[in-house]
């Protein structure tokens, strides 16, 4: 099948790919102080690409940090309404070294356009507000009314959108939410994901002497911080891997027969998947196969452990502090905050003599699931299935969307995981890209997508 | 007593104390290699200082890294020859945001003066040169000959001392081997150091996947780096601070009831150099006394832990790997080497599964023990209590001076530390400073052991 959108996007593919990499170039960084205006600048370009495709109303939400994009196109009288999510910030770039161009400077070979931000989320909203353009330029109409909330603090937990949704509730009253910013299973395996994985921070601080001292003056004579941080963070797992904070697991939903049958079926080559990332062997809580692992058992991860001397070789320091930053993956029915509590009885429980332990709670964001039988969900997998000529599967995902559970819980609304990336795409990593396959059939099942959702919704009341 | 020499320091000390600061204002940080050029303008700041008392035949013996000076003053005939060590080099200054006045502009308050350096060890080595300027500006002559090995690398193992020695034994020929790098038991208690510890240095460095991963989508399915590390890490100590490498006591020798009686008298009071320090009791090996753990245990200390994000907030990473850097201090009889290979196998053997382990060997040195009998050892305190007017103690000490061992194999000489630092100026950490009540009185100490080592020498062959 041709659509006239179809013929439009091939027609304005070099000039939508010029569009997203002057949008990339932004270092919209939003944990970085230093990027602030970068990311307030990156939101008035947002905007702009809004004004162009034909969006009205159009305003920057302010927040305590970054802020909240909002525009609509609200002529489909009698149709539902979407509200489209997605993020316009991105995540730190370091180290900088491993990147093979720089992450502010998008590049395109071998099919993917290389940039911090590509897949992870900018491309993708930038894919939603291309696939309006499509059909406005096409037909002259949309087939939906449409709502944008763009934030720009996805990054950092979005600590400011559920007071900027309670705040703004009829603005962005709908009919259901959709968001780009999840993975595909892979290249030509779409799918739809069903349910995100919560998440809790903290950060440790041990705290020894008062100043570094000299390790040949003082080693054995008091307790050094770094010894105390690796003694205490390695109490929060066993040799297999599960965690033993008391009381993380009480509240996990197991995962049901059903589910577990699925899943098996779209396992991954376990060895492949292990040469693919560079390891020896994949590893993790035993009792659970790899996929479940990632999608429906929390984990406890330390993303940085820092402390004396980093520089070229030796000091012989004792070093007056050590620190280590933990996030959690929360599984329903998890509490975020719960969670941040026990982790942090635990960590103050089992501070070795001798050393100061501060624990500071950061972040947290609820898990969410979905039923997957839901018109607006069956109709993605529909989408996709025009798209990309293949059925599509349904899925969970091991990431945290902290916003789904705040858009439930203020809006009431279904909310649709259409996703367009591909987990080999290095989000939060150096060489950060996007497939332009996935760009290409992305843009058409979105389209497909509008077009169909009115006839679900109609579907459902019958 | 008040001598000629006495009247000189006494007259001449302003001008000293200038010339110490331009000497300390080198940044010559011998660990980092932008450094390079910092440090051989300080060997040649040196040499000129040398020359201006009036040493003789200076040179700059080239190494791979960083220049040995020479100088010589030969014209005590008949009498001892005095070999003088030290060195120019110095610590790294990080972190630079706690140094209440810049590290590499001295500045002097409190009866102090702050550098880095200050203490540990060009202002030790300066005071050397001084002694014998006041000696010769006041006889005309020197009672001893005088060689000095001044060196610049010290702070970073010494590589390429042992190779110098040994290319030019006639050179460096001499009776005694004098050096000031040590500390004395507090203000006013000055102390003969007699022994040393050895030095055991290694890096560890654990792998993971090829690139840093997304904690959302890998979280759970693969070995965290930082995971692993901290367990390997914690596996090299017990709860009491013992180290659990397998063999690592195995030769260490063990005090002798006559030494823990000695070092119990001089024994620190716990709670209150815990109070000093900052830290709420002191821990170490169970089974020792402070000193002890200090002066004849060894140790085995994490002096850097880093791996993943340390920036502001949180990033949801797996780091692909994670580091450390370890350095024991060892005592007779343990061979460095030896430490290092047990410690190599030991975090072979406890590799968790999943990652990569690798461990790179660094600096070594011998520990050193030396009679404290000897006529030149007690010569030493003589000189202190002249110029202290209170009788000194014989101490060991905790830090490592690799470079003693060299000079006892490839020379075959007596050594004798007289330190006049304090251990609580802060070397190796931010801060650091040297007491001028010290340099005053340190001055006069190494004038009157001059004065007093043929004599020394005599009683010995008597």
């Amino acid at each position: 099948m041709t659509t006239d959108f179809d013929a439009y996007l091939s027609s304005q593919r070099d000039k939508h790919l010029n569009e997203l990499q002057e949008f990339l170039r932004f270092p919209s960084i939003s944990t970085l102080s230093e990027h602030a205006s970068d990311v307030l600048q990156c939101a008035e370009h947002l905007a702009t690409l809004a004004r162009q495709v034909g969006f009205e109303h159009i305003q920057l939400l302010q927040t305590p940090k970054h802020p909240v994009l909002y525009a609509d196109w609200l002529h489909a009288e009698g149709k539902p309404t979407v509200l489209v999510y997605g993020h316009y910030d991105v995540q730190p770039v370091d180290p900088l070294r491993l990147w093979e161009t720089p992450p502010f400077e998008p590049t395109i070979r071998d099919g993917k356009i290389y940039a911090r931000g590509s897949s992870d989320d900018k491309g993708q909203v930038f894919m939603h507000l291309k696939s309006f353009e499509a059909l406005l330029q096409t037909t002259g109409t949309l087939p939906v009314n449409v709502k944008l909330c763009i934030e720009g603090e996805e990054e950092i937990g979005s600590p400011h959108l559920p007071a900027v949704l309670e705040q703004h509730k009829d603005l962005f009253a709908a009919d259901v939410l959709v968001i780009s910013d999840t993975t595909i299973l892979g290249p030509n395996r779409p799918s739809v994901c069903y349910g995100l994985r919560g998440l809790a921070a903290l950060q440790v601080d041990v705290y020894g002497a008062k100043g570094d001292l000299h390790s040949g003056l003082y080693g054995g004579a008091i307790q050094n911080p770094l010894h105390a941080m690796v003694e205490l963070l390695a109490s929060l797992h066993d040799d297999n891997g599960v965690v033993q904070v008391n009381g993380f697991y009480d509240n996990v939903q197991e995962i049901s027969a059903q589910e577990r049958e699925a899943f098996a079926k779209l396992a991954p080559d376990d060895s492949a998947l292990a040469q693919s990332l560079g390891v020896t062997e994949l590893f993790g809580e035993t009792g659970y196969t790899t996929l479940e692992r990632e999608w429906v058992r929390p984990t406890l991860e330390l993303n940085g452990v820092y402390g004396g001397f980093q520089g070229e070789g030796t000091k012989t320091v004792i070093p007056s502090s050590a620190h280590a930053k933990i996030t959690c993956r929360l599984v329903p029915n998890q509490d975020p905050a719960d969670i941040q509590q026990k982790i942090k009885k635990h960590l103050q429980e089992f501070a070795p003599p001798g050393v100061r332990v501060e624990v500071t709670l950061h972040d947290k964001g609820n898990p969410y699931v979905t039923p997957f039988d839901h018109p607006v969900i069956q109709l993605a997998a529909t989408a996709y299935e025009q798209a990309y000529g293949v059925s599509a599967a349904f899925t969970r995902m091991g990431g945290s969307i902290p916003i789904v559970e705040a858009f439930a819980n203020v809006l009431h609304l279904p909310a649709v995981l259409m996703g367009f990336g591909l987990d080999t795409e290095n989000f939060h990593a150096p060489n950060e890209h996007f497939s332009l396959d996935n760009f290409d059939k992305g843009l058409r099942t979105l389209c497909y997508y509008w077009l169909g959702l009115d006839e679900a919704f109609h579907s459902q009341q019958a």
